[in-house]
């Protein structure tokens, strides 16, 4: 489905984030993660659970329904699944078939995130999760403002696009976080194995105001903005400053360093989940900072939410994949999309049935 | 339509509840039935009427038109129907073409309920309406508490699924009415000529607090519960209570007994009707204990209201109809859905033109 | 679709009413015309704009954008176009491809409206436009209670079947304009190039209460209603009254006329655009006069709009086109149908591709 080609929607053998930490707890919520409604909880022991959410019997939300100890127990009749998937208690019969059983999906906890893998389990392998040491997500020299969650109301490439080509950051967001002509310099574009680059380097430019106070500085700086697309869920980026080439013998002393991460899981067909959370190595402990940081993000993310919203729209309005006009700025936007594109083709190489998740259902 | 194979609906030749007659007044009201408009609304003399709901001229509906006299005036343009669906007046015009006559329903009121017939009405035969007085719905020995009306937000054969199966009791209103093991002891079932009944006795049991005192009694009991379900529409069973036998000499006294009446019919292919009511022939005149009755059966059947939310959301995102685990409880339920199915079977058999319900309109 | 033939929607190659001219400023607003949507502003020197609504880069709605000096710019990345269409900028490339044009549509304003084409603007020729001289609507002799706008929810041509078949006013209006027997004469209709009309004369009728005081007059009138049909999108007639031929030596003497103007313009393929206007040369300069007269027809509109609203629901219900009863009174709305129809097919008959408005998107 567009932007992808027609009957391409999301590779499944991917590390998907299903959840932020915080958000789990022991009672169980439903999470629909590539079209398919999942029961997400944790253990008494805390270890977190990701559960088929659909009851095999009569298709009660089992993320709606009760977890009993390290079981959920369907709301509806009581049919009840350990945390492998196995059922193991029918109300009014002592066997209990295999054919009970539900899904359950590999889940990690890392740091703050969730992960869940939503395709073939023995091709789950831990090591492909981002390092979010090396992404500094769990670096203490950093204040997190984190845990941030939007429903999307779009097909989650929509947010792909928009973080793949900040070039709408003058345009959408020109009322909020447009600045400093990051998106008036050229884009220089790098890639790796399961990874594609944007950097943009603004120099002698004027420090944000707002940033002056931390930093102890009011002159130009040299200003450095990238954004690593880890396929296929992450983008994790710097927004660097450093004193201007231009002031001689201090030239090129850091400032400071704003991290940025955004996730993006696909949801329904037309709905998403989007995780976002900022880090910053000046101005800690300042909560005040924190939370007027939050509140103007707040009201970006919401551009950001409207625009992917006006989108679906205006494709469900016309009732196939548009025709689209693309410009050198999509570049990075392309590739990113061909990308996911390739993952899915080889999943479907590789799958003799060649089944798709619907089918899979 | 699932639960039934796909292209089956509902059975056509057959009563169904309508309304309750509380409900139908003079002026008129809309309301699907198997999957048809249908205007109701009673003549000068109070006797009930059941006409198709759309005008046939420029499909306004019925039901939210007008009566005069006896007869149904369309609230657009005034072309009037007389109460076996006659078009009789024309306002421009005085020749009246027969091609403006509508379906005229037959509609029997039958004490607290006006049943209609969606079918051929040849074969609407009124002796095939369930016995009011057998099924106590009109003892004078009982107070009722009833005319409880509620739409379903599903399709009206997964509220058949959920009356068949009380295994849920436990589960599904397990805050409100699961009590006294009622689905713990075996289910006893018999079925004869259009109905089929599931019994469970619990023996020995406590005497549930709130019915004590009308029993006057606060020892052990022996519990019946019965449901029978009159196909394809009306359940009515009884909950009863009696002294103990392990009581002695006193075994086996009847302390009271609780009737309890589900109707279900088909509205639209994803909405139906439920028409609730119970008896009791204890603590008559308690008008305090009636409200709170009524009350608390009403958190209940929210609760069965929003289960069906669910799983007809469930269904719609699916796409498809779910596969499903059958399990032993559900020997009842399948049994009912079977014999539904066999009632659309044998309809289609008789039609020559094997027409759907759909093509109908 | 309904009440047309299936796969017939509307004529392209026709002027029509696309808003009120004080609707449209200088800053953006949407408006969905025959199932496109259209982005309508005005230039500095407010000269109306209507250009395709859908960015082709990534579908963001240029009606929900920003007008910058002539041009507008999408309001998600900036692509820029000026008002003939032309892409004009690209962010991040001095290179503009033509592929980059958007659809200008021709628009005119003529008095009180903006009138669109939105099929080949090759055919747009002005001179088509109905003559608002020769409806009145520029007749300083006049007051008009104007700008009305209704979102219609329902198919344009439920619109044009009630404005046709005025045998409505003494049913869906019976508690507002319904009066004086309008209906209750025959209706004398007539047809020339491009319209037809009905007129209804109903002799030695009451003057209106309300309209006394201004005529100065209380005795019987003679009054003449007409409604000619200015296809495809306006209705335009009078409510004339004249001293009743039996009042003797002053018969025939005219009291004053009422002018009424709808417009309707399809929007979606399930939505549309009402635009009513009336004006009377009695009673001028009476503000509280005009209040009421608003106050009154909006409740009376407010009833066309349900009947609208309810009638495309009993559709959606159906699932398809309902088969419908024609009587007498339909014949002008008939001819309504087929004209529009005609119209259709003679653009089908005179594109080579046949394309469709949907293809054409």
């Amino acid at each position: 489905m567009y932007p992808l080609p027609e009957g391409f929607y999301a590779p499944r053998n991917q590390w998907y984030i299903a959840a932020w930490t915080s958000e789990v707890q022991h009672q169980p919520m439903e999470r629909w993660i590539l079209n398919e409604p999942v029961a997400l909880y944790r253990k008494q022991d805390g270890t977190p659970v990701a559960l088929h959410g659909r009851c095999p019997h009569r298709h009660f939300p089992l993320g709606k329904s009760r977890v009993v100890g390290d079981a959920i127990e369907c709301g509806y009749h009581g049919i009840t699944f350990d945390a492998s998937g196995q059922c193991i208690k029918i109300q009014t019969q002592s066997a209990i078939p295999s054919s009970g059983n539900i899904k359950s999906y590999p889940i990690v906890e890392k740091w703050r995130w969730l992960w869940i893998w939503m395709g073939d389990p023995a091709a789950a392998d831990e090591s492909l999760i981002p390092d979010h040491d090396e992404l500094q997500f769990s670096n203490p020299d950093y204040t997190f403002v984190s845990d941030i969650y939007y429903p999307v109301p779009g097909r989650y490439m929509l947010m792909h696009d928009n973080l793949l080509d900040l070039s709408h950051l003058g345009y959408l967001h020109q009322s909020t976080i447009a600045s400093g002509g990051v998106c008036d310099v050229p884009e220089k574009r790098t890639e790796g194995p399961g990874w594609m680059e944007s950097e943009r380097v603004v120099p002698e430019t004027d420090c944000p105001p707002y940033f002056s106070p931390f930093f102890n500085y009011n002159g130009k700086v040299d200003r450095t903005f990238t954004l690593r697309y880890l396929l296929p869920c992450l983008h994790a980026g710097h927004d660097s400053f450093a004193v201007a080439t231009s002031a001689g013998a201090d030239a090129g002393r850091p400032l400071g360093t704003l991290r940025v991460y955004h996730a993006v899981t696909p949801g329904t067909m037309n709905t998403a989940h989007y995780f976002f959370a900022f880090g910053r190595n000046f101005g800690q402990g300042n909560v005040e900072f924190d939370r007027q940081m939050e509140t103007g993000i707040r009201v970006t993310l919401d551009e950001d939410m409207s625009a992917t919203r006006e989108i679906e729209s205006m494709i469900a309005a016309l009732g196939h994949a548009p025709k689209e006009l693309l410009v050198r700025s999509d570049a990075h936007c392309v590739q990113g999309r061909r990308t996911i594109e390739r993952m899915i083709a080889a999943e479907r190489a590789s799958t003799p049935s060649g089944r798709t998740t619907e089918q899979a259902l």
